[in-house]
């Protein structure tokens, strides 16, 4: 096992990960921007390296000084948490050359998966089902008209080397086809020098389902229990809970097995989530892979009792996985709320300052809040606005909705504003008692009523 | 299952309690006393009743105003936590009499255990090992010194009526046995106006090792992995963990049996804890049984996973055990280090005061505080010292050790003094790490050491 670990991240994920090096007795390398010197995640670590000013590119995206913290202090491997250099595989051949272990997959997958395009193409290659639209890239409007018309309008236009919202467009018919697909193609090209152009049927009255995988050096791979992250606000989730009540363990079966041919089939290693649309009929589509830990890995662990930071070090040592399939078991119902430092009354702006007052209602069987506050901490204008992750564990469903609501009521984070009431809004409307949400559910449905001041309960 | 729940305690047991409340959509009152106003409990609770002034007597022990409370708020049943009117079976009575139910055993049966020379008899008659000594009541000198050179001296002459200390000696010879019989004697006719004698012997190099036992009005009966509370300073426990790591299976299973028989034999109801003392050999001796929830419930519910206050509330309703025997399981392993405000380098002289600036590092797998603590809170004279207890749960022994000392060290409370950072030191003692304390550690080895300062990794 590693000596010492960097955790090249900041805010809850750095915090978590710290935590689990100190569990393991790892010495832990933290990295932090001007902006957080008095952030939890320096307080906890063993050592601390200033890698840059507050922007992000300056500092948490600093490839140079974060591998240079890393040689410098003599860390054996880099923890990438989520989010910053997480999926960046140049960043990941950086580290190789430096000998630094990365821990997570290899440099080839993460380019692979971060390529839309060539992502669907190797599911669809190794039979894992697709969003219904194009084989490959398609070459002209005719051919875009023809699949089009086949999976049916509203369609997604997007760039084969597509990010940030470049080169995508939405087409609801077939007169808007033709104008849309030669912007489209024309932004991909002056974007990523690359024209290339995929088309995807947009679904709607889906839900966002995701199976997390693992898979070690020697081949072992092994699926969780999938998780649903439905709620959703700007393509941003909202809340994440494990198992999904309405799947039935055939069809988390045939998931898992998607899931394990998927893993396998582009050799995957160490810890992954791919993610699925389910449409009303509970057939799966793949929509994308994510080559790292995510926010959301608490529910799985909470449901199942295992440790998943501390797994992607056993593996990325070269453990072989502490676990097997059969070890794999849901232990009742976990769900996660996101706290963001947000004012839902205001359109979700960011909400920055000191926090002058804080209460974490810890205690009691199945709760768990990470996160990176403590009362007097400032926070920050420059980063992600996510400050606590509020997550319960219940025998069912129901149980586990009435523990964390029992969190978001007794938690006071006072200084800054939250979404921490809209929260437990959401948490008693009918369709999300009846795990009927959709990934349009918040934006279509919720927040509508809930900005005019309607009983959210009724829909 | 009840509508409403009086809980009639204080500090961070009625928290716990409130909050399993919630959970349970059961409404909770709270009772307080003139220096609780500000309590936690008091503020989660909906609804709260003063019940009298500061002194423990005049509140949390006065029946009377309790049970008024209790029938003024229409409270179906009283959860008493431990401590205070826990084991009261006059309490109890008027409980029945007001057509109140108690959340615990019946009556007769506290009053049974609480006679600790009944218990013993009762325990002896059904099979149930107990410490060598006498068989039932001692007549005269003669008989007890007989008994005496039987088991061995050191001896404890107790008196069967016994409680705060009265009408129990310890003697150490043949020669002081005369002398400390007549002056015991006598005590106990004055205390208790019952003057029966009984002999035990003062095992030493022991284990305190205890099993929960649950049965319900139905007569089903389970018992839980043992818990290890060596680690005691005046008989306080301030260490507890679950399981005992030098216990082996077949070990277990029979001291699972044993109790069993016992919770059986007097026809239990609800959940209790019967205390063994384990010798060098891993053989048993029933010390006592409790007739509540112990402080130390938690280890057996991070470990086991099941909520044993939600349980108790099920039983207590009529309600079958929600679980049997082979739904309990040890998942690894769980230790608790009790926080007392109190000053262990000044004897463990109780502090008072303010809670000026809290932080409790909650996060990660497997981490629990149970606390009544917020930042700005005051620590009554009145009351127990306990403010905190912290659990966590690892995979083996070592690791729970790890991430108990990572909230340890990550944990502030300031403004009050407390014993967190003496229990990083007794964890990290060879003694403890290889699992070999007894009761008299913490007195004969530990403290005379650390209170000269010498490394107390040495003992």
């Amino acid at each position: 096992m590693f000596a010492k670990v960097l955790v090249a991240n900041r805010g809850e994920i750095a915090v978590r990960i710290i935590r689990s090096l100190k569990e393991l007795g790892i010495k832990s390398v933290a990295i932090y921007s001007t902006a957080d010197r008095e952030s939890l995640h320096v307080q906890l670590a063993d050592e601390a390296v200033c890698v840059g000013t507050a922007r992000p590119q300056d500092s948490y995206l600093n490839m140079q000084n974060i591998l240079a913290a890393a040689v410098g202090t003599g860390a054996e491997a880099i923890h990438p948490g989520f989010g910053f250099l997480s999926e960046n595989s140049r960043f990941v051949e950086m580290c190789e050359a430096c000998g630094v272990t990365f821990i997570g997959p290899k440099s080839q997958t993460i380019d692979l998966m971060g390529n839309k395009a060539n992502a669907r193409m190797q599911m669809q290659a190794n039979g894992v089902p697709v969003i219904p639209g194009s084989e490959g890239f398609i070459a002209d409007v005719q051919e875009a008209q023809t699949v089009a018309q086949k999976v049916g309008f509203p369609v997604l236009l997007k760039a084969a080397a597509g990010g940030g919202g470049k080169g995508i467009r939405r087409v609801n018919n077939a007169q808007e086809l033709g104008q849309a697909f030669e912007e489209a193609r024309r932004e991909a090209q002056n974007a990523f020098g690359d024209n290339r152009m995929y088309l995807e049927k947009i679904m709607e009255n889906v839900k966002h389902i995701e199976v997390q995988i693992f898979r070690d050096q020697a081949g072992h791979t092994v699926y969780f229990p999938e998780r649903d992250c439905s709620v959703q606000r700007s393509k941003q989730k909202m809340i994440e809970e494990s198992p999904c009540s309405i799947i039935t363990p055939a069809q988390r079966q045939e998931l898992g097995q998607i899931a394990l041919r998927a893993a396998n089939a582009i050799d995957y290693l160490n810890t992954g989530t791919i993610e699925f649309l389910m449409d009303q009929d509970h057939h799966f589509y793949f929509m994308e892979m994510n080559t790292r830990i995510q926010v959301e890995h608490t529910v799985t662990e909470m449901v199942t009792g295992i440790d998943l930071v501390e797994a992607q070090l056993k593996v990325a040592a070269g453990e072989m996985l502490p676990f097997s399939q059969d070890d794999i078991k849901a232990n009742g119902y976990a769900i996660e709320c996101r706290i963001n430092a947000e004012d839902p009354a205001h359109n979700f702006l960011p909400s920055v300052g000191k926090v002058k007052y804080l209460y974490f209602p810890v205690g009691n069987l199945g709760m768990r809040i990470d996160s990176d506050l403590y009362s007097g901490v400032e926070i920050p204008p420059y980063y992600d606005s996510m400050i606590a992750k509020v997550i319960a564990l219940g025998h069912d469903r129901r149980e586990a909705i009435e523990k964390v609501k029992r969190l978001l009521n007794e938690m006071v984070i006072m200084g800054i504003t939250t979404n921490q009431a809209i929260h437990l809004d959401i948490l008693q409307t009918k369709t999300f008692l009846h795990d009927q949400v959709t990934t349009d559910y918040l934006e279509k449905k919720f927040l509508p009523q809930w900005k005019e001041g309607v009983a959210s309960a009724t829909v």
